[in-house]
């Protein structure tokens, strides 16, 4: 069945949006007629066989209604812009101010369905109208202008803004949060929680020797214990030092970079989909768990002993590699047993992408884990962490950013009061379906689609391939991200609807079918 | 001579500044009869014998014209506020809204002359008018709610605002700037694209092999290799694992975290006035230089070749140890003359408070180093480098924050229209001739005054007697900080102006008289 629904949609485009007035209602926007360039970027090609079915647009959204293309990407403007900062990884340059909802608008007037959103950091859309009249109260004006150092002098309200954000999303068993800057201060923070926590443990007080105190000040043991932090083959937890030495997913991130001697275990290599080879999978995650505690009995040995163990949910930079509720059950049970810290980090993976705010609730555990780190989509980093992983010598001057758990606290508004993680499973069902149909319909090509809610990925049959594909969709007006060797990552915002869905599938279809 | 000149200034609040419209003229706002607690707070008390000389107040500003406090610190409804993040370090809630220019108000009502302007990360006093305004403005709005990830997807405007901002100041001999979101992240991250370099120098090409490729995913050298960075005792540079191993100020800072066996110099312990202690210094300087040399030649022959040296102009949080122009020309000519890279961490100096924008602009040097990194007063962690420290492989999700550049952009223009550079000289001049004036009279109690603009410190008898000072002051409203063992660091705001450090001389004589 050929779908004409989306060719009908109105271009509902908001008239000068780079003014939009948060005050303005946005539903009174008068729709304008589209001129034809966007009807041939969701058409799909003669010949082709799959067409997505297009689910209804339930309402004139703050969205446009689908890609334009006005060039090839990047387009003149953008080539001719340069940069004294590090260009090499620049894509495009971009004009913020008319980008919308799941579209990002580049400098040259293209507009793109953006399921890539800034490295999966956008929560709710490009100039959400809650956020635009968020920033355009005169009350917070001060919390743009005032950056305090907030591990001292905390603004007034800043315990009920985190109670509103960050403490009203809370993992299972925690209740303290720490803010941070960014995903790798969270994640250095959180490892440094975990090996004091480890040596109060070890020392069996809080109170350190005067060895301690002043073998520290030249970096030597024991006030510098040799302890380590286990992590996983392919993982990804930040570049700065400390987590670089738990990031193991593409060497070009850690080439020429010192490191330390941390024990490194195999992440589980499933296959998909998990329901069908959950016997197989099963012995893969048992391989893994087994090879973990060898690693831990092995470090302990060689005076290096594991004080934690981080995580992903799902590895996703890694190349999208899931393991199931069973394999982190029971990893957390090694860590218990072996007196090690759990570290989830939730972030990639957490803020509703997986359709849930966190991606460890699809455990169901009650006690998941020690410490949870996130960013990104949350705006803020930071990490949560049980009661007995004191935080007092975790410190720095800003200590993350009042201004972002504003923003945050309002994305969680818009979170509930549109049903957000219902909207995530819905499009994330329908996202999953297509890509197994597309799978179905290009094997040599496609293969190892898998996710949970939006957050999904497929394989390409090799790299070249894969990097093709990416550049091909982006020129017909999808913005994508690669994963892992040969992987592409769908990250949409939140915001991101079935039939966001379909006009994405129609477009990949496309160029899979010029590509064959 | 007794001051009256504070006495009659009139009490300048705007009326109603937590809605201070940024359109609002405050040259104004009507002065309003000022309550007598005011006066009391900066009167002499009987029987003390310095007494300073106020310089006239030049105009109606947006400050306050003095502190007020009502309750000691923290009042009552601090102490009754709860946070669900670390605890341990926080002196008191703050109402940023009522803060005004030098003054911080707290929840208690208490409006305090802030000498330590958030760990001195606050360029131009609270709610200045020119960022109220910026902020307000609606063009910006999509800046503060639409953050990229800079590295791949930079907006329209950031090559003009980093033209503006960062690079309308580099330092010399460098027209490239990396941002960042934190110091710890800027220095992490400078110490990357030293080791970078040097691996790069050290294979005489770019191409790494396919050893250095497989073992840098294992932390295994040759791809991990085994190098290092020299720093210094007392130095601070942040408290991730990297920045951490170069950090030498507290034990606290370091304690039960991992580290890396770098070498770790002496730091010169000068003797001041410098000016009449230069033999002596001179001598101090050449025996610490001379060590830098071994050390450097020893951690070669242990395999962990120096890849880069890292200071501070001026040490701070170790505790405001200053070295001459000719130790830093020297260093750099060490650093060249061994293959090592040269990073001033200008973290905490940076952004004007020694009287000039950077404090190595006081060496006189054209070439005066090859990476300077810099956060706090400048909004954006980040740092600049020379072009052959190539950024290629430096790369983070977010890179920094274009609404941060925004407002440094305009701190700029407020730090020139207002000449706050010459202001700084000036006040720094008044303030440091103060403690002199201080230290002769109280000589028990107070040593070792030094400084370059307010960038000023003093030594005080023993670190009770110090933490006591800094309470007292604080209960009669002038906030200070610590820093090293036994100093109080002066690190005001650019807007502190002669007459408020005759306000601070004034109350701070105060409470060393109620001391002696």
């Amino acid at each position: 069945m050929v779908s004409t629904r989306i060719l009908q949609l109105p271009y509902s485009k908001v008239e000068n949006p780079r003014f939009l007035k948060p005050e303005c209602d946005v539903h009174t926007c008068k729709p304008i007629t589209k001129p034809p360039d966007l009807i041939h970027s969701v058409f799909p090609p003669p010949g082709c066989r799959y067409v997505s079915k297009a689910a209804p647009q339930a309402q004139v959204e703050f969205d446009f209604s689908g890609p334009s293309m006005k060039t090839a990407v990047p387009g003149p403007r953008s080539q001719n812009m340069s940069l004294s900062q590090n260009v090499g990884a620049i894509n495009f340059f971009c004009n913020y101010e008319e980008s919308r909802g799941n579209y990002l608008v580049d400098v040259d007037g293209n507009r793109m369905l953006d399921i890539y959103t800034q490295i999966s950091s956008i929560p709710i859309g490009y100039n959400h109208p809650a956020l635009l009249k968020l920033m355009s109260n005169p009350n917070n004006l001060s919390t743009l202008v005032n950056r305090p150092a907030l591990g001292i002098l905390p603004p007034e309200n800043f315990p009920d803004k985190l109670t509103e954000s960050l403490l009203s999303m809370s993992p299972s068993g925690m209740t303290r949060v720490q803010t941070m800057a960014c995903g790798s201060c969270s994640n250095e923070n959180a490892f440094k929680a975990m090996f004091i926590w480890y040596r109060n443990k070890e020392r069996g007080h809080n109170t350190p020797s005067e060895e301690d105190l002043s073998s520290c000040m030249v970096n030597q043991a024991p006030g510098c214990p040799d302890l380590s932090i286990l992590s996983f083959m392919g993982a990804f937890h930040g570049r700065t030092m400390g987590c670089l030495a738990t990031t193991h997913s593409k060497a070009i991130h850690k080439l020429d970079v010192p490191s330390f001697d941390w024990p490194i275990a195999p992440f589980p290599r499933l296959q998909y989909p998990l329901e069908e080879f959950s016997r197989e999978n099963a012995q893969e995650e048992a391989r893994c768990l087994e090879e973990v505690e060898d690693l831990i009995v092995k470090w302990r040995q060689k005076g290096k002993p594991v004080a934690g163990i981080v995580i992903e949910p799902i590895q996703a930079e890694g190349g999208d590699n899931h393991a199931s509720p069973d394999f982190f059950k029971s990893l957390r049970n090694i860590a218990r047993k072996h007196g090690c810290a759990f570290h989830v980090d939730e972030v990639q993976t957490g803020g509703g992408a997986t359709g849930k705010m966190w991606a460890h609730e699809h455990w169901g555990m009650d006690d998941p884990a020690d410490i949870v780190s996130f960013s990104k989509k949350l705006l803020t980093g930071g990490y949560y962490h049980r009661d007995e992983l004191q935080p007092y010598r975790i410190f720095n001057t800003w200590m993350g950013d009042p201004s972002k758990n504003l923003i945050l606290a309002e994305v969680l508004n818009v979170i509930r009061r549109e049903n957000l993680l219902e909207e995530v499973t819905r499009s994330g069902k329908a996202l999953l379906n297509g890509l197994y149909d597309l799978q179905a319909q290009y094997p040599g090509m496609l293969s190892r689609a898998r996710g949970q809610g939006t957050f999904c990925a497929i394989d390409i049959c090799d790299d070249a391939t894969r990097n093709s594909i990416l550049l091909k969709a982006r020129d017909k007006g999808v913005l994508l991200g690669g994963c892992g060797d040969r992987s592409i990552r769908f990250r949409p915002s939140l915001v991101f609807k079935e039939y966001h869905v379909h006009i994405f599938l129609n477009i990949f279809n496309e160029v899979l079918a010029q590509h064959k």
